[in-house]
C-alpha cells in the first residue's frame, strides 16, 4: 500500500536554541521508504541519532530565526494485522527486557493510578481482548475536539475531560493497557483519513504472537478509529508523546504553523 | 573499595499477581561483584531480564502468600570520579542516541516546567558548574524528612514543599538538570552511611568526558549529601523512580518490612 | 432522636502554634444540643468564631506541648427528609446569593472539569434524581479503603483511583452535583454506624423546597451508605474538607491519636 | 479620584445554558458609583445576588445566541492606604469569623503545600513586611506573559513556571500569605495603567487596623505592580478566580471577544 506524504512546519527561535526534530517515516521491515525528500534550511549544527528503540531518527538542530521544514515521501506499507480479540496475552515473565520499560509510568500515562479502574471495569478480559474493549471504552467515552487540551494534558486529564484529540487518546490506550499489565508504547505516525489532516498518533500493543511460540509483537490501536493500521506510516515510538514530539525545544520557541497531507498514491 | 550489602524485604500477595523486582547490585566495569547471595522463595513463575541501558536485571516473580527476599553481596568499587564544576557540558548535537531519552520528560520528572526557572536561577553557569549549582541549591533549599513524601510525589511537588527523602532529592536535581538541556538519570543504589539506612537513590548527569574529546561520560550527584561516589553502589537506572522501584506491583500487595545494611568492608 | 457522641483526639505542637478546631456539634433549628461538655487544657489563647454559614464554631488555640481534646454531647436530632429522586432542582437564578459560592470550585472539588462527564453520564435526570443517580454511580464505582486516600486527594484523584473513604465519597458527590449546576457542600458530622468509627462526612445538596414555593433546602447524601440523615450530627458546613477539618494547623503539628463514639441514647 | 470605565465582552451559547455574571463596579464606602450603565441584551432569565462578602453583585442570565454585553461607569475612588510594612498582623483568634476562611485553601491557592517554603524564606518577617516581602519577591521572580497560563494554572502552576498573568500573580500572593497565617482574597477589579488593557486582579490581605485596637482591615496589594490601590476600582472579591470570574459558565459557552478601557477622568 503506497502511501504519500507532504508535511510542513515552520518555527522561530529568538536566540541560538538546541531543536530535536522527529517527523520523518521510519525505514522498517514492515515500510519500505520509496523516495524522500527533507528540506531544513540553514542552522549552526546538525545531527541524527537513531530514535527509541531504533526506530526511526532524531534530529538535532541549533539554530536562530525562522525555520521552514518541509518534508515529501513516498512509502510502501506491508504491514500485517491480527484479529486482535483473539489474541492472548504474553506473561509478563516471557516479556522480553526492552518491552518491560513499556509497563511502567511515563510522564503523560501515569498507569498505577488505574489498576482499580480497569480491574473493576474490564475485569473479565484479557490480552487482545482486554485491549478491544479499552478501546471501544475509550471511542465511547471520549469526544473528539481540538483544542480541548493542550501540551501539558495527561491521560488523567483526559480520563476525567473526556475529550481530546488523537494524542489524548494515544496516551488513555496505553495508559489502560499498562494498568492491565500490557506493554504499551506511543506511536507517532502518518496516516490517510485523519480529519482534520495533521500529524496522528496510535498506541502500540505488545501480546503474543500468533506464529512465535513464547513471542511477542506490537501491534497497532487507535482509539480515535481515524488510521487504518494496514495504512498507518510509522515515525517513531516512545513511552508516550514526550519521548516522539516532531519539536521538542530546549529553550523559548514560537510555533508558526503546520500543514500536513497524507493520501494513498 | 569493597562495600558489604544486607538487605531484606518483605511483602504480601493476597492473590496471585505479577511483581517486577530489582535490588541487586550490577556487575559493571566500575563495580566487581566478589560474592552474591539471593534468595526469594517458592513462586509460581520466575525470570530475569536484562534492565534499564543494560545495567543490571530485573526479576519477574509471580506468587501470592508472603515473600521474605533476602540479599547479601560483596561489591568492589572502583569507581572514578571528576571535579564537577570544571567539566564542560557535552553539547546536544554530539549525544549519542542512546543519552536523548534523558532529556526529555518522565513520570516524577517534568523537566519542560522548569526551564524559565532554571534560566533565571542558573542562568550563567554551563555543564559541571550548572549541576553543581543546582546541587547546592537543592541542598540548600530541601529539609530530608522522612515521611514527608510518598508514591507519587514527583519534583513538582518536591519543589513546592521543599522536603522529601532520597528520591525526592534525586528527581528534583534530574529535573532541573533535563530542564538545562543536560541528559540525567535516576540511580537506585547501596552507598553505606545512609541515615537511616534504607535503599538509596542519586542523580547521574551525563557531561563531557575529560579523557575523550567528542565522548561523554555519567557522573554521580547526590543532592543529599549523604552517599560517596566511589563508595556507592548501582543496583540500576531509569528515566526516574518508575523504572527502578526495588518493587513494583502489578496488582494490590501488602508491604511489610524493609532492612538494609551497607558497610565498608 | 437522642444522640450520644464520645470523641477525643491528641496532638503534640513542638513550638508555640496557632490551631483552629471545629468538633461539636451545631446547634441548629434541626438538632438541639441537650448537653455538652469540651476539654481543651492549657492554651497561650483561645478565641471561638462563628463557622462558615453561621453553623457551628470554630475554635482558634494557640500553644505548646501535648493536647487531649476531649468532648461529651448528647444531641437530639429531628431532621426531616425528602425523597430525593422526586425533588426538583431550584433554577440557578432563583438561588439565594448566598448558596452561589456552593457552585464552584474550590480546593478539594474541581468541578467544571466535570462538566461532560455528567452530561454523558446523567444527561437525562435533573435535580433530586441527577443527585440520586450520583450517589448510586458512586456507591457503585468507588471502594471503601482506608489508607487508600491522605489529606491531599482530591476528587480527581478519587475519580480516577475508585477507592476512598467519606472524606473522598463526599468531595466526588459535592463535585458532581457542582457539575450539574445544583449547589453542594462538605458536612463534617458525627453519625451512628460509621464503621470503622471515627468522625464522618457528608455532603449536602441545595434543591427547592417542597414546602416552600421558589425556595430551596439542604438535603444530606451520604454516598459511603452508612450514615442515616435521620440520626446524623452536623459539626459544621464549608466548600470542601478544607473548610471544616477537625484540626486544623497553621505549622508543624505531630497527630497522636483520635477516638469516637457515635450511638443512639 | 474619578474613575472612568468602558467595558465589553461577547460570547456565544448554542444551547440555553446559565451563566454567572460579575463585572460591574461595587457600591461601597471607598468607591462611590457616580454613574453606570449596562446592557446585556435579550435573556430567558436575569437575576442578580449578592456576591461574596456583600461586595457587589452576581447577575445570572439564562439563554441562547451570541450576547454582547457593554459596561460603562464612572466611578469615585477615594481609599485609604497604609504604609504596608509598618503594619501589624491580627493575631489569629482575633480575627472576625468571616475573616478565617480567608485563610483556607482554595481551588487555585493551596496554601498549605507551601508553609515550609515561607517559613524559610521569609521567617524572619511577620504582618505587613511579611505581605511586602512576599510581594516583591513575585515581583522579582515572575515575569508577566500573556499566554504562559490558563482557566485552570493554579499558583503551584504558576510558582514552578515563573510566568503569568495578574490572575496569577494576585493567586500566588494570596496562596503565600495564607500560607504566613494572614488572610487573602482576591479582588476582581478595573484599573488605569494596566498593559495590555483588560480585566483586572489583585490581592488583598487582612491586617491589623492601625487605627482601631483589635480591629483588622483589608489592604490591596499588586505584586504585577500596574495598579495603584488608590485609583483601583473593586468589582468583587472571593477565595480566588473561581469565585469572581466576569464569566462562569454552567456549559460549554464559545468566548469571542473583550475589550476593557479605564482611565482616570
Amino acid at each position: 500500500m503506497p502511501i504519500r506524504i507532504d508535511a510542513s512546519f515552520a518555527f522561530e527561535l529568538d536566540q541560538p536554541t538546541d531543536v530535536l526534530l522527529q517527523f520523518e517515516a521510519a525505514p522498517l521491515p514492515e515500510q519500505s521508504i520509496l523516495s524522500a525528500d527533507t528540506r531544513i534550511g540553514k542552522t549552526m549544527h546538525q545531527a541524527r541519532v537513531a530514535a527509541q528503540d531504533g526506530i526511526g531518527e532524531r534530529i538535532w538542530l541549533r539554530g536562530e530565526g525562522r525555520f521552514d521544514i518541509e518534508y515529501t515521501a513516498l512509502v510502501d506499507v506491508n504491514r500485517q494485522t491480527v484479529d486482535l480479540p483473539t489474541v492472548p496475552a504474553l506473561e509478563p515473565h516471557l516479556l522480553p527486557g526492552e518491552a518491560v520499560q513499556y509497563l511502567l509510568d511515563s510522564r503523560f500515562c501515569p498507569a498505577d493510578r488505574f489498576q482499580s479502574f480497569v480491574q473493576s471495569e474490564f475485569g473479565g478480559t484479557t490480552g487482545g481482548a482486554r485491549v478491544e474493549a479499552i478501546r471501544a471504552w475509550i471511542a465511547h467515552h471520549l469526544s473528539y475536539v481540538p483544542g480541548a487540551s493542550g501540551p501539558h494534558t495527561d491521560a488523567s486529564d483526559t480520563f476525567i475531560g473526556r475529550q481530546g484529540i488523537c494524542r489524548d487518546y494515544a496516551h488513555l490506550l496505553v495508559t489502560l493497557a499498562r494498568a492491565s499489565t500490557i506493554p504499551a508504547r506511543y506511536v507517532a505516525c502518518y496516516a490517510p483519513g485523519v480529519d482534520p489532516p495533521d500529524f496522528h498518533a496510535v498506541a502500540e500493543v505488545f501480546l503474543a504472537d500468533p506464529e512465535h511460540e513464547d513471542g511477542g509483537t506490537w501491534q497497532i490501536v487507535d482509539a480515535t478509529g481515524m488510521a487504518d493500521p494496514v495504512k498507518t506510516v510509522k515515525i517513531g515510538v516512545g513511552r508516550d508523546a514526550a519521548d516522539v514530539s516532531f519539536l521538542t525545544s530546549f529553550g523559548p520557541n514560537r510555533f508558526i504553523s503546520s500543514n500536513v497531507g497524507v493520501s494513498e498514491a
